[in-house]
């Protein structure tokens, strides 16, 4: 027998934990909030495996979420399994193997966890909860303006005010790297300074190029704001990349204001996180009381052609554990299902007990029976530990054979009414 | 680049799959079922880690189990962790860490993946997704019953019938193999041989005991049946815990003709399949056009023992692929959200189609819209080719502004109709 707590052994590992009931119910409610809103776009959900080969999946993977990747070796083949790190990169896998003959575009909606590891003093989360889309097999703006506004949609949904969707175009800060002459290992180490917004970093790291050339660079960290920056942006883009990346965030910002979304969103060309795999338009979702993203996404359209099918496409997940925890900053009340009733019944014969909490389902409630033997006072305090806001007593002394007592279990208020008016009890 | 069926080995483990969006769907919805069902009679959902340790899960885990979980070093602590093999164990370990005060008993349900290694040629799936739930601190037959009626009630909101539940109690089947002297070990695999209604194997096992005897135990693979075969059972019952067995199962029957389900019960006293952590009431679930069971649960008095509280429990889970391979036996159709309409806009000014969007959304449709440049044919092709059975367009020539046509994109049948009444649109 193992004797919990005996040991100074942690239980659990770092970084994954339970869902105990109440927030279970908010986990849950915030994903079908989110999968609704896809469907209601024309998304269709898609599950994937839970872990796949290594070899395969890593095509797709950035280095990082492969040094990241939780491995194994399968005994039947000797290969190296990674448990899921990353839904994009299988989803893109999927499509190239499934979906090259489908019309497009596809869109595809999912639920999942992913698994990376990170060190304890990270204080991250090693299983991730995600909600997403992908939209593939369309470059148009729209499809990039499509996303945000399910994000958007989704947020509003939840019943959170008060976000911003901090929007960039990678190849803005790819072109201007690219035209200043710096190779790609100090590129990926600019753009990990930049992303930290680390500018002594940055401004080390640029020391051998030209001084107009560096001060060109670092005014990049300032462009963020509202539409006006586009036009800061034009006027250093020095290139043909940077200039495209410009014109491509007009044209999205211009659908955005079309769905009346403008106000929300945060022009950011110094947004340069995430993943490598972007290749356009990124995002990022930030909620006030929260100090990082619950949610990005962003244009990936050389990964499919990774897994031997060239497709653009773009798609974003929330976080769930990240939007239970703004939903909870904003004090929002999700409507969850709980327990309605804690049916108790003194009677020997069980049979009403059983056909009235068949009739009390049948309209819709949520129905316990306290199927243990306890005095009336123990079933009351079992409710209210549960956190069940009604008893119904029936078959005690004081009740007729067509009665129910109706007990409000924080109040304690009492009222006797006829059991077969019970279906239409309001509570 | 990888070139996917450029090589021959291949692209996924055994046993691990995709679920493409009609096959999610219909996932999604069966759970959706049993998780409301599970809700209507008091369950609240509960999400557990994807892995843990080993050391700490495994006290809850049969040996079998153990063999087949998926291993591997956590890095942080170089201690072993396993891969969720079963939600059973780790709801039991929960239990006894959070929930000894709280009074009883606990209703816990949950949506889950189990991950068990099998050998390529057993042709089971290596990831196992379940929806079930556990009713821990109650050992009165009405919990018992409860789990069995949950099962049923799941089953019929399905919209499955022809099932049947084989229920057994393997207190009766361990108290007559110790009476008749069997030691752990032999006791062990003649379980094993009977759960494979091997008889021939167990005869000769058994071959060491006196013939009355042998033949009392051959006798338990007959008690099938209805209610009379309890008689039986009573009749060969030579000791006190297989007596006691009979008359617990006796009960539960009993309960189970007060909810009317006895007609989907097969007693089955030779049902002894299932992990050893089963103490009482044992039940498979088994529906015509499929030869397995597609759920199955049971008592399990002594798990929480073994991680430090003692407590009685009952559980039971469905497989949910079997769930969908019986539904799709049965040629039943679940009710599931696809796409409803393909919006087609041949407008350039793309303001009149987001807003025709959100109304039609705001209705209650699935609404996709086209947001590649096609003719209206090639768009008509994707709509049938993705399901999607109905196409409105906008924006031809032949169409007045306030006007849409409306296309049933199987029959291609055609009709016009004013855009302020799009909304009440019947499709």
């Amino acid at each position: 027998m193992l004797k919990l707590n005996s040991t100074n052994k942690p239980l659990l590992p770092k970084g994954v934990g339970t869902f105990f009931p109440e927030r279970a119910a908010k986990k849950k409610k915030i994903e079908e909030i989110i999968l609704t809103t896809f469907s209601k776009w024309g998304f269709q959900d898609i599950v994937t495996p839970g872990f796949e080969f290594l070899d395969v999946l890593s095509e797709g993977l950035d280095e990082e979420l492969i040094d990241k990747s939780y491995k194994f070796i399968d005994r039947g083949t000797g290969r190296i399994l990674a448990l899921r790190p990353d839904i994009t990169a299988q989803i893109a896998r999927i499509a190239a193997a499934s979906y090259t003959e489908k019309p497009k575009p596809l869109r595809l909606s999912y639920r999942t966890n992913v698994f990376r590891y990170e060190e304890e003093h990270a204080g991250r989360e090693q299983e991730i909860f995600q909600v997403g889309g992908e939209l593939i097999g369309a470059d148009l703006p729209e499809s990039d303006a499509e996303m945000v506004a399910i994000a958007v949609e989704s947020l509003r949904e939840t019943g959170l005010n008060n976000f911003e969707i901090a929007m960039g175009q990678i190849g803005f800060f790819k072109g201007m790297l690219t035209s200043a002459g710096l190779d790609s290992s100090t590129y990926i180490k600019v753009k990990d300074a930049f992303s930290k917004k680390e500018m002594l970093r940055v401004e080390e790291l640029l020391s051998g190029i030209s001084k107009t050339q560096r001060n060109k660079l670092l005014k990049i960290a300032d462009l963020f704001g509202s539409e006006e920056i586009l036009d800061k942006a034009e006027a250093i883009a020095d290139n043909k990349e940077s200039k495209k990346a410009v014109q491509n965030i007009r044209d999205v910002y211009k659908m955005l204001k079309l769905y009346g979304l403008d106000k929300y969103i945060l022009i950011d060309l110094a947004e340069v996180r995430g993943f490598d795999y972007y290749t356009g338009i990124l995002f990022e979702v930030f909620v006030k009381g929260i100090g990082y993203e619950i949610g990005s996404g962003g244009r990936y359209d050389s990964l499919l052609a990774k897994f031997g099918f060239d497709c653009p496409s773009t798609g974003f997940a929330f976080d769930v554990e990240r939007l239970i925890a703004a939903v909870d900053a904003q004090d929002i009340e999700l409507k969850t299902d709980g327990v309605n009733i804690l049916l108790i019944d003194f009677n020997k014969d069980k049979s009403a007990a059983i056909k009235l909490a068949k009739t009390l389902r049948d309209n819709g409630y949520n129905v316990a029976r306290d199927i243990i033997k306890r005095d009336l006072n123990s079933s009351l305090n079992y409710a209210n530990e549960w956190g069940i806001p009604t008893a119904v007593v029936i078959g005690t002394k004081d009740l007729k054979m067509d009665e129910a007592l109706i007990i409000d279990t924080k109040t304690n208020e009492k009222r006797t009414i006829k059991i077969n008016q019970l279906s239409e009890l309001k509570i």
